[in-house]
């Protein structure tokens, strides 16, 4: 066996064996196999593709060159939810809070924003010291306290996927289905979960904009996950428009205590319930998804779920006063409102532009260690299916950089459609898709 | 533009164009694209192929990327045979000095050994003193005065091509179409010559085992070389048997030696006239190529190709007292024959396994700095077609490695089918190709 040959194989379109795909993985993992060998293997597999017992083996191979972390000494079913990634998605720091108020231990490890996608990790940082990097014993310690912690990927956890992705990144091949559910499963089996709910994003503004390709990469996971021992429940959902009426890092963060408070938007509520819901059932705390919805709404009428994200702010030493207050956060040097150029109906409005914009205000990145302006964003006060009057607010840009607000002003409102019909908002849940259903 | 968008393009099968494949190899040879980045173009180029344009400019960036030879100082068309190699192919010793003596100037570059196939620059090298590494005014010095001269290819010539070619051979992409064109034709270009034949061997001991695919790489070179306006015919010639009735070095230039005195064996000859006839059409000196291997034919019985290769060796600084008594050359320390189990005629003999066990007995390479025992090597008495005795001499090996020589006995006792019926020798040359009939 060497990497020549296994590289090959998979070029000629044959199946690799576990070993093989052990062999390369730890030969490059540890600096025996070169990086023009791996991203050699890395196109083959992306123009080859992979098949479930391979997609499976490169994800044990992922998940074991690192770390487990045992939850065992936390009682109850553990679950996580994952995102593939989009526009306004701030989910996870709704649900988190709801389901671990609902009786849920959320071992939840999150990503930062690349690109036009934000990310959870800078959401919570733009919160003055909330901190994202602890390791693995505190982790633990943190969920046996308060049932939640919200991480970043540590260096113990699948490590091989960490270097791997930093070549894919580069050789253009991000978008392999295989290589994506490897990536994503050895790192959500490596946080000790017991179950999953994936929130696979399809449309402008996700990754995978083909849905044929977003449920394929859907099942591909559950495969992964319910092999492994994990109950796994996938939804596709609607990336085509931003979720919720705000992008950026600190405004997404006063729209999630909007959302604890029981004031959070049509769109990004249903998202959240339906996913907490799943969250809930999985934990064994309902007894279908439906009473798991039911618990999770309760969550936020009753206070538990802000309660409990007061508790996660405070466990991971992030400033209480700002949450309480936050109208005192730092205001971005400007501020440029934009009005309908016409009366209508919004028809579309396109969350890859929204999403590249907010990198342009100075809240997102386009490579791994470009810095974050966590006030800059946009505020939406129209959403696809409302109706406009020629003249009213459509949207409010915030940034410290005076020579892109022009420009902003100018891309985002081509990002949004506005005709003269009534339209309806769009359908947000595409797709349940488990076990039963591959 | 930029390598990452260069390397999607492809990935996605869409043409690239000029400008981007040059900005890609150009910046992969002065070192600011990565090898892992190359390597995963390449990959992306073998699965997902290029048209006729691509390879085009992928052959002139090739070609631009070092210095052109120009043989405008030697009077005459000038031209060069290409073989993409096999097992016992020494035509190109025996052809250049036929052509060279018929008239026509032969700048001749050839390879070396690799894998299971031998090389031109080997044999030649196992002529005590034999230089092979004149630079390129030298090379042309030569020319002018013998009409012909035969190197290694420099340093000065296609550096782009060398350095991707050292790449592939490690990344499994050597076995492509345009790559393989591109890396031929712009080492032909480069020697400054009117016109070429090519012969594109198919079978177990060609690189390209698959009929079809030698067509289409004959048609690429040949479009490749007519657009540069370098009159180009091929010829597919089976590669399954080996050619001749030697393989390994000295021992083949002692059959060269042979064919230059009239004595070589037929489909030794049968080869070496229809290309040398073919260059002799090309270069003005027969009005069709029948008459050119006519020519050719008389050029051997004439003594004129004969002294045309002591003239060579004399010029490139080879011992002569060898050449006029090869039976002094040196011994291998083993010498082993082996005799037919059975009576019957010779239906095949393995090219691929003739030329690996050469390998095993010492005559050629693996790896690039494998060093090479020139007088290790196989002379079979039986080739296909021939009729057999139980008992009669089959084929003899050379070695100085003792403990090679049972299994090697043993894999070459299999690599030649002996069946109870009579067969007829291969076809050699299987088709004719210039750009009337691509």
């Amino acid at each position: 066996m060497t990497a020549y040959e296994i590289i090959a194989k998979k070029r000629d379109g044959t199946d690799l064996s576990p070993e093989e795909i052990k062999y390369f993985i730890d030969g490059y993992t540890t600096g025996i196999i070169p990086d023009y060998q791996m991203s050699a293997l890395l196109m083959a597999i992306f123009l080859k593709g992979m098949n479930e017992s391979e997609s499976q083996a490169l994800t044990y191979t992922f998940l074991h060159s690192g770390q487990t972390i045992n939850l065992d000494r936390v009682p109850g079913i553990k679950v996580d939810k994952h995102s593939t990634g989009g526009v306004g998605d701030k989910v996870s720091i709704i649900l988190a809070p709801i389901a671990a108020a609902a009786g849920v231990p959320v071992p939840m490890i999150s990503g930062r924003s690349l690109g036009h996608s934000g990310g959870t990790l800078d959401k919570l940082e733009s919160i003055f010291g909330f901190r994202v990097d602890y390791n693995v014993d505190e982790f633990i310690q943190k969920i046996e306290k308060i049932n939640v912690c919200l991480i970043g990927q540590t260096s113990e956890l699948a490590p091989a996927d960490k270097k791997i992705y930093a070549l894919r990144d580069v050789t253009a091949t991000i978008q392999s289905i295989p290589l994506i559910a490897a990536s994503i499963m050895s790192k959500k089996i490596a946080e000790g979960i017991d179950a999953l709910v994936l929130d696979v994003k399809t449309g402008f503004g996700a990754f995978m904009t083909d849905h044929e390709q977003a449920r394929k990469l859907a099942k591909t996971l559950i495969r992964i996950g319910e092999d492994a021992g994990k109950k796994t429940i996938a939804y596709i959902t609607d990336m085509n428009n931003p979720l919720g009426n705000t992008v950026g890092n600190w405004i997404e963060i006063e729209e999630c205590i909007d959302c604890l408070h029981g004031n959070g938007p049509d769109d990004l509520m249903e998202i959240t319930h339906q996913l907490a819901g799943t969250m809930i059932f999985l934990g064994e705390k309902a007894d279908s998804i439906e009473a798991g919805i039911e618990i999770s709404k309760k969550m936020i009428q009753n206070g538990a779920a802000w309660d409990k994200f007061i508790q996660i702010v405070h466990e991971q030493e992030g400033d209480m006063g700002i949450i309480r207050h936050p109208e005192l956060y730092p205001k971005s040097k400007y501020k440029s409102d934009y009005h309908s150029p016409m009366s209508g109906w919004v028809e579309s409005i396109n969350a890859y532009e929204v999403g590249m914009t907010a990198v342009q205000l100075g809240a997102g990145r386009q490579k791994n260690d470009d810095p974050i302006d966590y006030k800059a964003g946009i505020r939406f006060y129209k959403k696809t299916g409302q109706k406009v009057e020629k003249g009213s607010l459509l949207f409010t840009i915030y940034t410290d950089n005076e020579n892109i607000i022009e420009p902003v002003l100018e891309r985002l409102s081509h990002s949004i459609r506005i005709i003269p019909q009534p339209t309806s908002p769009p359908r947000l849940i595409l797709n349940f898709i488990d076990k039963s259903n591959l």
